[in-house]
């Protein structure tokens, strides 16, 4: 658990295409970004008021996290300079980068002798269980994509948001490094040991309230042979009552195996739910997410259109048109 | 890589179920045991020469593996009394423990003033790539089940023995601990980082000649919802160009999950084949082993013939009936 409210760390990030996990907290968790600190020739403003270490702890501020990627996976003296005064103040530090803060000695050091913590996100610090596959109460939907990439995390998050504006009951599961520096918690799926990786799923996504939805975040895609593995062991070890199918239809090929093509949201509905079925029965494909940034708006409505008609599910492009659809559809479960 | 010719440490084994391990050397790799050695109270015996550490090395032995399991966990005083004479010796110490060798400091100790390794084969040892999904020259077979434990490596080993006596390329590739020590090398699957189980599979398999089969080890069960991710990217690493389908019929429930059955050869065969075509178009399903242990010889026949009629692929128990019907069907692809 990351301690909130943040500082958001922007260094010295060259174009917002760099800042992408402090965009996502900015975007989703507004209320936990107190502020951007940024260093001589940031190209990177996310609008937020600019504070020194100083000014943000006054505001709150507990603690402060590296929302950028680092050049070459090296973390610079001029950023080090920065998180060590943070630390000398009393921050945490919270990073989701490569090269982790607990193998910077320095940093190490700082911390202990004040007493901070270092949250390395890409790393597990718990002991997860072996999944005992046990039906668990509550209600949990996942979005599983015909590719990695496509906009699983986002359309978990939109629709987190608009449920909790119905006054339904819905958290954010996170699987990845950047919707755990999000939300402040999750399982970074992608680090977890083989054989516990459907345990720590189950881990995450605890018995609930009867009418409690977990949004979890997707990983991979199980058409995608790098990762296919992590996949469905969200699959096996969520327990999804509800599926969205996630797409975006201008690719080429998977993202970063130019030999393979993507499949149709038909080949990735027919394999996906009966694997869904193994762990929960009654699970159900309640509809699609279209990534249609590449695409004009007429485009993006037209091509909406007919994979309703043709997929006979509700289909939106979050992002662009809301997720109200796709909230609908889960309400009517 | 571990060095053979092995010493097959018994320890005082309660019984013979405890020394799984070492039945499968002597079965598997018979080359490779030069004896066994016992401590007072051993209930288990290979029937191999018994031997102190002095005439297993005399008869050239590089290797003492620990070929049981031992009791609650924890290395007796008894057994590390014979552990640091074998590193006093010069043998290097393999094992499959859950507790590991490097976690005990006097066998570390002795290993490092006597120029000795010690092999936890739990660990991978190896850097794996993430997997880049590119065609691969040669032939690969792998083992999927309707449930963990129905015979995998069991069918493997045996087509592995069969195929090279017929004067096939064949190499059993291990991927589970018991199969490491078997064979003196593969990936502990189970241990590997979530996002690196394709790519080690890739990397066990490499490259061969057009006519060689790597016979993979397989592990867990797509219907097994607490392993299923490291069987899929066993398959999507794996690229198979051959599937067998293993079963054990009279099981009531999936190993360890009482809740959850098992599917029927034709669910396995429907799921696994159309995953395993996203790595390997070409793949196909080729045989069917049954492991028929708790079945009379004449049930055991009946339930193979009507396999046979019902899925249009020969079956047979290796261990009861021999893999040549298997093997054949490799022969003809």
């Amino acid at each position: 658990m990351i301690e909130t409210p943040y500082l958001l760390f922007l260094g010295d990030a060259p174009d917002m295409l760099a800042a992408k996990v402090a965009i996502g907290i900015r975007d989703w968790r507004p209320e936990h970004a107190i502020g951007q600190i940024r260093l001589p020739g940031c190209g990177a403003d996310l609008k937020l008021t600019d504070m020194t270490l100083a000014e943000a702890k006054e505001a709150g501020a507990k603690t402060l996290v590296i929302g950028v990627a680092n050049r070459g996976g090296v973390i610079s003296a001029a950023w080090k300079e920065v998180l060590i005064q943070a630390l000398e103040m009393g921050y945490d530090i919270a990073s989701g980068l490569h090269n982790l803060l607990r193998d910077e000695g320095d940093l190490v050091a700082a911390a202990q002798t004040h007493g901070c913590t270092l949250h390395d996100v890409r790393v597990p610090t718990v002991g997860y269980p072996i999944a005992n596959g046990k039906k668990r109460t509550g209600k949990r939907c996942l979005a599983v994509g015909t590719d990695c990439s496509v906009g699983k995390m986002y359309t978990a998050m939109a629709m987190e948001a608009a449920m909790q504006e119905r006054g339904m009951k819905a958290t954010f599961r996170a699987t990845g490094q950047t919707g755990i520096l999000i939300t402040g918690h999750g399982v970074p799926l992608d680090a977890v040991i083989a054989d516990f990786m459907a345990g720590s799923i189950e881990y995450l996504t605890p018995d609930n309230d009867e009418d409690h939805w977990d949004l979890i975040e997707g990983q991979g895609s199980l058409f995608h042979v790098s990762y296919s593995g992590v996949t469905l062991a969200l699959i096996h070890g969520g327990q999804p009552d509800a599926l969205i199918l996630c797409h975006e239809p201008t690719r080429e090929h998977m993202r970063g195996l130019p030999e393979y093509t993507q499949p149709s949201l038909q080949q990735l509905r027919d394999t996906a739910l009966p694997l869904a079925q193994v762990s929960n029965p009654a699970c159900q494909v309640v509809g699609v997410s279209v990534n249609t940034q590449h695409m004009s708006e007429a485009d993006a409505k037209a091509y909406l259109a007919e994979v309703e008609k043709e997929m006979g599910l509700p289909a939106t492009d979050p992002y662009r048109f809301g997720s109200d659809k796709l909230v609908d559809a889960l309400a009517a479960l």
